[in-house]
């Protein structure tokens, strides 16, 4: 396919073709929406024309199809359970990882690190050296955890023997799955592998896992949704910032951690271990997304988003109406505000499943609830309302179910169209963390920053060239 | 003394007289405030003259130690006690209440439900009748809270063998007191004493503080400050949403609750109890802002209010420059919005101390940081944004501890000047909840009110006879 640059020529053509859509988006906040002007994107004419004459009569019915979906989604938590016994497909063999496909050799530090750190918890390895072999043996197979149902902040990585979280879509009944949140500091996620992050790793499976199993099970269920859409209501955007999400899940859990009781010394840590990492919900938040999302796949003709993960070396989305097909791009290197001694140089491309939480209208989308992030790197109030506006230009729609007070509570923007986002030449913004480049050193940074645009370039030609006639 | 209407040429020698201040005014965010216009306020056009000539070399100077000493305080949750041995002056036969002083047979039918409730828990009477009779008898004497360092919200009722929160200002070692709160429905605090309230009582007195207590003393002191710092950053404003507030309280007190657990069934009801009840930090927040205020008493020439307080019939504030002297007005009966099946002829006048959150700069002042609560009484969230910048127009300076996210996280508006309420015709606002007028029946409504101008008026006049030059 040859890709020629997109001339205004065929942009007139696209809003002749979409006029439906160009009046939909001059009605909506265009007009208090500050974007730079950045030049058109790189897109096949053959698929901008496909797509405009297509958009009104297939694609658009196709993806109220999936808003309305993932609209209905009600993500709740139901368990707990270990990897190889819970997650279909899960093999003792198997490594699971952020973001799009990836091999040993193109991993980049901190995944290296993780991984490294998965096989010496697994008892595979004794020394980082051996695990480093055998990581890349080919004994050891790797997969997206989005493959799997899962989700995992950052490397994401997921091993066989670690507990999980069990996530049900009420209403479709699909499953998805995260591990526990480890906190801060040196930990697996940003690549650590030190005896300090092994041994919380194994007390988190030991005390942690058990001592929240008991709870949950007595508990029946956790409302994730209602506790999501509260969280907004509190400051949170749920992926940088959880303090709401972990402070009402303690609430919640709190008298079933009683109820179910078999050691207070236990118990109490527990309490002490949530209580101490604000970022606790992220590894729930970012599961209710997926499954909420999950159940909107494989709708013929939809452009909408399902998927955004990133494995720090790759950017990948997958579409509704694509199936399991990933398009991918560079990851970034984050624009971010970096800790004093760190920069730029320091930082590790984006990484992570998280961007789940953006795909699912909450994270960077849902950041006007959420100042406070925005303060942290050098912005104010007016640049968070700003960030979610621009959101709204390149959704189908809008959440029914989480709100931003400060935009009296409209619905956050929802189900990223890649269409919009080509047409509109603007990509998704995503609230990250920001890994060192080197394993186990950790977090250097945070911001807010913009997926690359090639994923959603190719990913909208792939859907041209996929599109079904009714 | 004589009190004429104030003419438009009184107007102009404040503003002459006060030239600073107005400058000061015009520099903040007046242009953006939409304030009705209302007409002038009925002010001794002496007082005018003598606090005119004044308020820039004495007033204001005054103003500025008050509010520094408001800025510095810090409450902390230091234990808990019992009120007849907890709080100094309490004895047998003293009832405190909500507001300004005021005997029985003026008491509005809230007040008086929940001092036949009170003298029933005492065990001081066994019929409501009897306790009416003994009510009335004169055995029973009555004074504010606040007059002995305690608040309570709505009818306020202490007696002298309930429990109590002892708040320490950590910078200037005053102590403040306060209630446990009972939750919503059939509650003391609006009135209602039948069976239930009164067993609802004796179990928060046989289990819910000790309970607590163990846990307060395990943790030495609760940093009262910080959690009201973080709740305005989650969603309240801690006068009537205090969600927030409540779960971070939860967060910090579960752990310590199973460190001293003696009972399991116990500690799970206390947790669920605090958990069904998120008003439970209002009466952590009342006094916190009672002891920092405190503080601030008794500076000669001060014109900036520490106290606004509610008994049902009367209005009531005092200065920082008065000393202990009250200035009443009637209490409004609020322009709410009222619960299904109730309208303002249901409405008691306004009561209560909890006006205490916003003579320290919340409540009402913070309401941009909780737009929820304009939205449940039909605002937007730009009306949030209104209110809390019209404060800033009679307020003497900020908050250095408290900050409102929307408004980039500007201090909330701290130290309401009575000068500046009377100069710019602007009475506070406060959020309240509505009382029903006879007792027990609970809350009927909710919204956001104005205080009476009278008190103000009064409190001028008073600063302006007892000015001294310095």
């Amino acid at each position: 396919m040859v890709t020629l640059k997109l001339k205004s020529e065929a942009l007139r053509i696209i809003n002749v073709g979409l006029e439906a859509f160009a009046s939909d988006l001059a009605s909506k906040d265009r007009a208090v929406v500050n974007v730079d002007w950045r030049p058109p994107l790189d897109v096949n004419p053959i698929a901008v024309n496909k797509i405009s004459s297509a958009y009104e009569a297939v694609i658009a019915k196709a993806n109220a199809e999936a808003l309305k979906i993932i609209n209905q989604g009600k993500p709740v938590l139901i368990g707990m359970g270990i990897a190889l016994h819970t997650i279909p497909g899960m093999h003792k063999d198997l490594i699971l990882h952020a973001g799009p496909p990836i091999t040993w050799d193109k991993m980049c530090g901190p995944m290296r690190g993780a991984v490294i750190g998965a096989l010496m918890y697994e008892n595979r390895a004794e020394t980082p050296e051996e695990a480093e072999y055998l990581a890349a043996s080919g004994i050891i197979k790797y997969q997206p955890c989005h493959e799997l149902g899962a989700v995992g902040p950052m490397a994401g990585i997921i091993s066989s023997s670690m507990p999980v979280f069990i996530i049900k879509n009420d209403t479709y009944g699909n499953l998805s799955y995260a591990t526990q949140n480890e906190g801060l500091g040196k930990v697996l996620r940003y690549g650590a592998f030190s005896p300090e992050v092994l041994e919380r790793l194994r007390w988190m499976d030991r005390v942690l896992y058990p001592v929240l199993n008991r709870a949950i099970k007595h508990l029946g269920q956790i409302d994730l949704q209602s506790l999501i859409a509260q969280a907004l209501h509190m400051g949170d955007e749920v992926h940088n910032r959880n303090r709401a999400g972990t402070s009402l899940l303690i609430r919640q859990l709190a008298p079933a951690l009683l109820k179910t009781m078999e050691s207070v010394e236990d118990t109490t840590a527990v309490l002490n271990f949530i209580n101490g990492n604000d970022h606790f919900f992220l590894n729930l938040s970012m599961p209710a997304c997926k499954c909420v999302l999950d159940a909107a796949r494989n709708i013929p003709n939809s452009s909408i988003a399902v998927v955004m993960a990133r494995n720090g070396t790759e950017f990948g989305i997958q579409l509704s109406g694509t199936g399991d097909k990933w398009y991918t791009g560079a990851a970034l290197v984050p624009d971010a505000l970096y800790f004093p001694g760190y920069s730029k140089d320091d930082a590790n491309p984006d990484i992570g499943d998280s961007a789940i939480t953006e795909t699912g209208g909450l994270g960077g989308f849902a950041i006007a609830a959420a100042p406070a992030i925005v303060q942290f790197v050098g912005g104010n109030a007016a640049d968070a309302l700003s960030y979610t506006r621009s959101m709204y230009s390149i959704c189908f729609g809008e959440s029914q179910k989480y709100q931003i007070p400060a935009l009296d509570f409209r619905g956050t923007p929802l189900g990223i169209d890649v269409v919009k986002v080509i047409i509109n030449n603007m990509v998704p913004i995503i609230d990250t963390g920001v890994a060192h480049r080197n394993p186990g050193i950790g977090q250097v940074g945070a911001g807010v920053v913009k997926a690359p645009s090639e994923p959603f370039v190719k990913a909208f030609e792939a859907l041209a060239d996929m599109l079904q006639s009714n």
